[in-house]
């Protein structure tokens, strides 16, 4: 393509972007059918029919044309959004061209082995069943870095493929305050903190009268059930499958409604962030990063939906749909006990941030081979006396309960805690831009956070970086002080 | 691959009709979410990943390196199934490369085009609309006829796609016959038949309790929903996605309990035939073909379904879930009512074959160029007055009924009426190789007819061709008078 103008290769490029897109939305179609339609003796058919695609997404992201074709493109100065999307084509170009094809196979190889003797491990209970298939994992994850290249440490770049620009050093900045902070926050919470409410009893709420009233309110939130999906499946997920096509899928808690409820919500939160992207095919239409989307996620799941404005406006339809007679201020009370626990995805708002601090130190010992797989128990155990207080009581409740690092994703846990992060950042600008917008969610009125959102994150895609776009945002650069400042804030003067 | 042996060119040729079945198994399963769970804004961007994923096949289809492995393996002696993958390998693959990857492309655009401006036609009521795009795609098929090659004329190439080995000459002799035999036997069938019930007058079925009592009937047939579903659609259809992931479909008439159970039956038998073969991903392990398959849906629903051991057992399940108390012989009168129409989907079982006889004829004639698609209305008239005796009133109930022609499909509507006179052969073979299979079926138990099934025609996939099939099963070679014979039998001394 010796004569191509720098238009011609961005053309390229841009139907190049959207075949890739479109069949990676083949693979996510594949992926969501897996969790949520596939009748169980299919799994092995789905294996390969799911290892197919992935090779198919595999050799295009790889195709040597992408490099011509930004070479070419680069000589130009190119508007805001051309020049996003060529600076992101060419960032997903070069990491997708590090990896050599038979790294690849050889890890998710690896990754279905690994999965497979994770599960057994934890019929055993047993980390040591774990840890040999573990250490293969790690050692792959970092000569995948290696392959990477990086400037500070090999864990950025992990950190990087989850979270743009993201650093071990960022991190630590971050995360150490963070802790730093929480630690006497929660102790001072479980001081002053009343019972725990026992809203329910014995009672039973059939999965078809919570379908109605999650639908319902997924809807109010402003989720397009025209352009989406709610479905059921064991661990929800939100998958962006094209244009016009999100799905959302929760889990339904038969005794507890408000543990399907937030699942639901949390969803809602990336289901509307991925139906508020314009899903052209291009960066620019694409969801920004791992922790925006977290923190989408999370704004909805805990600043909205754990707030009291929320509940003001939905208790009466919960206590009419469900004919219970529930009470606000134990709702209140209920949804935002804190309790440091050994589950992190049973954790509260509060001590979550604690769990991931912990995974991303061990992380980052793994990498810097600092640290043995065969050590984790006892870290494990250190750590979470330490930092939250509890006994780890065993490897089920302890390092076997996640099921990434099984799947060889190192990096992607702190992404987590960054959305928090974020999230409070940006509730925090909407609060001081929008005034009235406690009192319209209390309304049970969503527009006006919906449309906030919709500014100044989902439109802009991957235009800007991560740390670009909160900053843009909400007028301040990234900082766990609003984190701090909500949660303070929230449950100390409760 | 100069050094191959026919041996390492067999399984070269194996892995690859592996990976085409799989890659296939996508594109099915894209068909099927479209169909049955996909959001309707999504419409456009799936149609994009449904080209994206038709190319991969197609390239696959065509890749070079079959044509050398076939000549590879060819030099060998090889056993039965080995030698009959060989054959199907060789048909799928000169059939692949002989249509150029432009004329695919295009033929694929001019499909879609028809079929909105055949959408446009049936709200207008208007077959003038219809009938320029029609033209194109009837040039198109006659286009695609040459490139295929055929030895007597066109409309055998396009016969030979969806049945192998199919002709004019064959299907002419078959329903020649069937044409001259049936229209007395309707006429003195309608002679005698006693007045339609009334069964459920304004009585209205939920959806919910229908599927309730249709999975059940399913899975009595032999369904097996480990390895399936069953969903609802608007125009039910059966996609055998991959092995052990075979997904039914019905639509549930609320007003006709009946109606929406013998679409679940027919789905059924289309059903245990896919979960029948093997699906290993070679031609042994798939279906032998469309009629050979539609012979299996027609089977269930009309020699079993509407036959009277099956009502036996059902009924009074039937109006113990419906809250009916409805008579075995009303049933028997509803089930098998016949009544000359003009809508296809909608006929009976004996003049079904009549509205095939007619879109046959005309296809024929329109290949040959010995018609022109202008003249469809005044042929459509005069054939149904004609073959039914019936008065076409207006286009949507003539000639814009169907909508296979807007899809480019020519020589797919013989195999309709092929696997009526297959159904009706092979149940005769059943009832002389089993005596007690009627007994059976009026106690309930598909064990016998279901185990039959599997061993005379599912075991066998594209080893055999579909008339060596058929005759290998019965012991006679296929002929029109099992058929004439069942229904003369059935309905005339009723």
């Amino acid at each position: 393509m010796p004569d191509q103008t720098s238009e011609e290769a961005y053309r390229s490029l841009l139907q190049h972007s959207r075949e890739l897109t479109w069949t990676a939305g083949l693979q996510a179609l594949l992926g969501w059918d897996q969790q949520v339609t596939m009748p169980p003796e299919a799994a092995e058919a789905h294996s390969m029919m799911s290892s197919i695609i992935a090779r198919i997404v595999q050799r295009k992201a790889v195709d040597p044309r992408v490099g011509a074709w930004l070479q070419t493109a680069g000589s130009e100065e190119w508007a805001l959004t051309e020049s996003a999307n060529l600076r992101e084509w060419k960032r997903d170009y070069e990491k997708a061209v590090k990896l050599p094809e038979d790294f690849v196979a050889k890890q998710a190889e690896l990754a279905s082995k690994a999965y497979e003797v994770w599960q057994q491990a934890r019929e055993r209970n047993d980390f040591g069943v774990f840890a040999p298939v573990l250490a293969e994992v790690v050692a792959m994850a970092r000569q995948e870095a290696d392959y990477y290249q990086y400037d500070g440490e090999r864990y950025d770049a992990l950190l990087d493929i989850f979270e743009p620009g993201l650093t071990v050093v960022r991190c630590e900045a971050l995360f150490a305050d963070l802790r730093h902070q929480l630690i006497p926050v929660i102790r001072e919470i479980l001081k002053s903190q009343p019972e725990k409410p026992d809203l329910f009893g014995s009672m039973d709420f059939p999965a078809d009268r919570q379908a109605v009233f999650n639908r319902r309110v997924a809807a109010d939130l402003g989720f397009d059930f025209e352009a989406g999906r709610l479905d059921e499946t064991i661990h929800p997920f939100t998958n962006g499958i094209a244009c016009g096509d999100t799905r959302i899928t929760t889990n339904y808690r038969l005794a507890d409604p408000l543990d399907t409820l937030f699942s639901t919500i949390h969803e809602t939160g990336h289901g509307l962030y991925e139906q508020g992207v314009s899903a052209d095919g291009t960066p620019a239409g694409q969801a920004c990063s791992m922790a925006v989307h977290e923190s989408q996620s999370r704004l909805y799941e805990n600043e909205v939906g754990k707030g009291r404005p929320f509940w003001q406006h939905r208790l009466s339809a919960f206590n009419r749909e469900f004919g219970t007679s529930v009470d606000l201020d134990d709702v209140m009370r209920r949804v935002n006990r804190v309790e440091p626990g050994l589950i992190r995805i049973k954790a509260d708002e509060v001590t979550y941030n604690l769990h991931i601090i912990i995974r991303f130190e061990i992380e980052r010992d793994l990498l810097r081979e600092e640290m043995d797989v065969t050590d984790m128990p006892r870290v494990w155990r250190e750590k979470y006396k330490e930092y939250l207080g509890v006994e780890v009581t065993d490897d089920l409740c302890g390092a076997l309960q996640d099921v990434h690092w099984s799947d060889g994703l190192f990096g992607y846990f702190p992404t987590y805690a960054l959305g928090n992060v974020y999230a409070a950042q940006l509730f925090h600008a909407l609060k001081k831009d929008m005034p009235e917008v406690e009192s319209s969610l209390a309304a049970g009125d969503f527009k006006t956070l919906h449309g906030w959102l919709r500014e100044k994150i989902y439109v802009h895609g991957r235009v800007y970086m991560p740390d670009e776009l909160i900053e843009r945002a909400t007028g301040s650069p990234v900082s766990t002080s609003y984190l701090i400042d909500y949660l303070r804030k929230k449950y100390l003067s409760m």
